[in-house]
């Protein structure tokens, strides 16, 4: 009763997809609202996965050369300014500081919508010889932009996330690293949060407010919804001459460095919930649960149980391990380490110890699997690796079979007035197109994959030679 | 030539102590000035020491059952007011922020300066009931306070922390934590930063804006001057009762929780610094030295040299460790790594190679240790490990030695005309002589410390009997 109440609380997906990710917000305790407009409070459950996100994800990034720093949460209005596109872009959504204690600022700030202006100001004077490159830095902080529809992890009018910032010798240089960092952010994807990415370039309409081009990751939503996961932008030496960038190369002459950027958020965490979820809750990856194993005593007052339930934990203390020795039913305990999404359940009661034995349930497929309690590190440790496994090509299996073809707009027409997921058409490269396309279906370009294919040889929209195979979607 | 430049830019710490710890902040590359008013760039030199401080602190917080949250930025200034004390304090130095995007906001909002009022609110809906107590939230985020004079790592616009905010259902649950997370501070301070710390009790003029009790950590620079480490306060039921946060006992009747909160910023780099540095530069204790072995090679061109040097770093990879193989001379590479306080060096050259052995050099002592290059990792190790200890010893040494007692003014007013550091000395209690002592001597009180000793019967100002033994001081 108690823990079909728990359950009940989640809407199912298929009755309202938008409904059952709040739920799941909610009820797994990883997001809450605040007074705050907005913003959110990430409470311990939430927090903990964004941890785990950003201690693997850093340790990639350190394996590439990449060093932390931190800069300013403000920018003076005038440095905002100082590129053009940029300021189009950001000035209209940021959060303006007029007062600094009881008196007006002689020049207002904004607080960092995303911190291009800063890494500039600051590589101005770091930078002056072809020896101080190249600079690759990163940080991790939060950024505010004034979004006026917001959603738990997906869009907040705070929220966290890591930029890294670079600057190289050359525009070979800047390319290679935009392409490292979007190969980085790929991998951990899949690696570590069992999410399949496709990779590309986004369209000059989609690109970032000042890049000369911006590279993604999109990855597929159960409800067939697109998500921008990682994005990483070459902006050749746009940056370093509204900045003044320069260094002395070895002939001793002027140069502008090339610059880079690229960025993931807490929207990371949207993703895990809306690839892998159901209808009982969250499905965490192994790699990224803050408890992988959680131990629930069966008739925990007999004489025994709670003690071999510690024994145990103890044993599997190379994981991340929890005994729920609390006075709720098991019923009620398997309800929440199911919505919180814990991959792995052992169930140990009496009679499984005296047959020296426990209960192994696995969160992503409900599988019970017998284990023998002599065999307990080492089934655990596989079966965390088979969950992680299993995930990502599960999920690659449901973008695969939601990833439709249209040659021409009647079947892009039919395929989103029926389904949902991504579509791969042919495009002519014109803007004109894409917005048509956009007006038309409510979809957007999400990236000209690097693995391009030759589906028909003219623009699904105008018929004139195609360019490029697009993904199209809709999108968070 | 080139090597002695390096160490000619900074000042001798005897001739000017506060440029000697600018030069230092600068020529180590720990931090620098923004064109951001008040605002400093960690640099990667830098924030790798508060990487190494963040993980090996939140490890021991974790250990007392504390978890990780995020709370917004922003306080809406309705929020800020709601305890009388706390606005008072903190409302005169915010930054406030007016606009979102291109409108003005309905309800100004400032930047945290703390974050009391965010977790009251936060509290306020999450606890109903006893079981929801306690709770013990910790945050690690940037907080703003608008200075008028700033101090790289001691007093800046932005600093980075961590703030500590908990619940409990007793004055005695709160009180204990209260205590808890000081001694959790002191500790981490002597085992990790080899900085010995006197603990404390602040007095009623000296204590945090809403708090009943406020204790401090104070350590002694190497100028003589305190600097107050860490803070933990103990709220009673002040702010519960302002926010009105309340559970029901077990007995089914409403209470108010007893809160509190502690930090550690940023400042302990500078305390770091200053109780470590000298003439040379920086000296880090090895726990958090981002680099903790540098290996120079000498004659690196000779055949065999570099390959012999990355193969020591091989062998001592369980150690944050570097080859220096630039293009600069072994002399330069010498003072940089001094510089920036790597606290070990090892020399290999052809003639080490020949004889089977390399050159250690202690950063703090200078001293230089012949080692078989069989024997590296293991002295290396204890090195390493001797160093710390040995720090802290002659830290806790340099603290003693300028740690004085004053049992009536002119011996109180003696010391501070001649000498620079502690004073111990009696006070009755009040405020007055607290005042006329600052306006006398310049010297605030750090603390009444836990360990009191029995100076003289009297008030050290006033006269009248004495209740407390104060530890007195100059302050950053």
């Amino acid at each position: 009763m108690a823990d079909k109440k728990l359950v009940e609380a989640i809407t199912s997906m298929e009755e309202d997809f938008a409904q059952w990710y709040t739920d799941v917000v909610k009820k797994a305790e990883l997001l809450d609202y605040t007074s705050v407009k907005g913003c959110m409070v990430f409470k311990p459950a939430g927090y903990a996965i964004w941890e785990l996100i950003q201690s693997q994800m850093d340790a990639e990034f350190k394996k590439t050369g990449v060093e932390n720093v931190y800069l300013p949460m403000f920018i003076p209005e005038s440095l905002l300014q100082k590129e053009k596109d940029h300021v189009e872009g950001f000035a209209p959504e940021v959060a303006w500081v007029t007062h600094g204690g009881l008196n007006p600022l002689q020049e207002r700030m904004c607080v960092r919508p995303t911190s291009e202006t800063l890494f500039c100001d600051f590589y101005k004077n770091e930078i002056q010889s072809y020896r101080d490159l190249p600079k690759v830095y990163n940080q991790w902080c939060s950024v505010v932009r004034w979004e006026k529809e917001t959603r738990p992890f997906l869009r907040s009018r705070e929220f966290l996330w890591q930029e890294g910032h670079t600057a190289h010798a050359t525009a070979e240089d800047a390319e290679a690293r935009t392409i490292q960092m979007l190969n980085v952010y790929a991998d951990f994807c899949e690696n570590v949060l069992a999410i399949p990415v496709v990779k590309g370039r986004k369209t000059d309409k989609e690109k970032f407010a000042g890049a000369e081009a911006t590279y993604t990751i999109e990855s597929l939503m159960h409800d067939g919804k697109a998500l921008q996961s990682g994005t990483s932008h070459n902006f050749g030496d746009g940056f370093a001459k509204a900045f003044g960038i320069q260094y002395t190369d070895k002939e001793n002459k002027l140069q502008y460095v090339h610059q880079t950027s690229w960025g993931t958020t807490t929207r990371l965490i949207g993703a895990i919930i809306m690839v892998h979820g159901d209808n009982s809750g969250l499905v965490l990856p192994p790699k990224v649960a803050p408890t992988q194993v959680i131990i629930i005593p069966i008739q925990q007052h007999k004489e025994g149980v709670l003690d071999k339930a510690f024994a145990l934990k103890e044993r599997l203390s190379n994981f991340r391990v929890k005994v729920d020795d609390s006075d709720k039913s098991p019923g009620w305990k398997f309800s929440e380490c199911e919505m919180r999404g814990i991959p792995v359940r052992v169930e140990i009661g009496p009679k499984d110890i005296e047959a020296g034995k426990c209960v192994l349930v696995r969160r992503d497929t409900r599988e019970k699997i017998e284990c023998k309690l002599e065999d307990l590190e080492t089934e655990v440790a596989a079966l965390l690796d088979k969950i992680q496994v299993e995930m990502l090509e599960r999920a690659r299996a449901h973008r695969d079979a939601h990833t439709y073809v249209a040659k021409n707009m009647e079947q892009f027409e039919e395929i989103f007035a029926t389904k949902s997921g991504f579509v791969k058409a042919m495009w002519c490269g014109e803007q004109a197109c894409e917005d048509t396309i956009k007006e038309k279906l409510a979809v957007t370009s999400r990236c000209m994959p690097f693995e391009q294919e030759d589906i028909a040889p003219t623009c699904v929209c105008c018929g004139k030679p195609a360019k490029k195979m697009v993904y199209w979607g809709r999108a968070y």
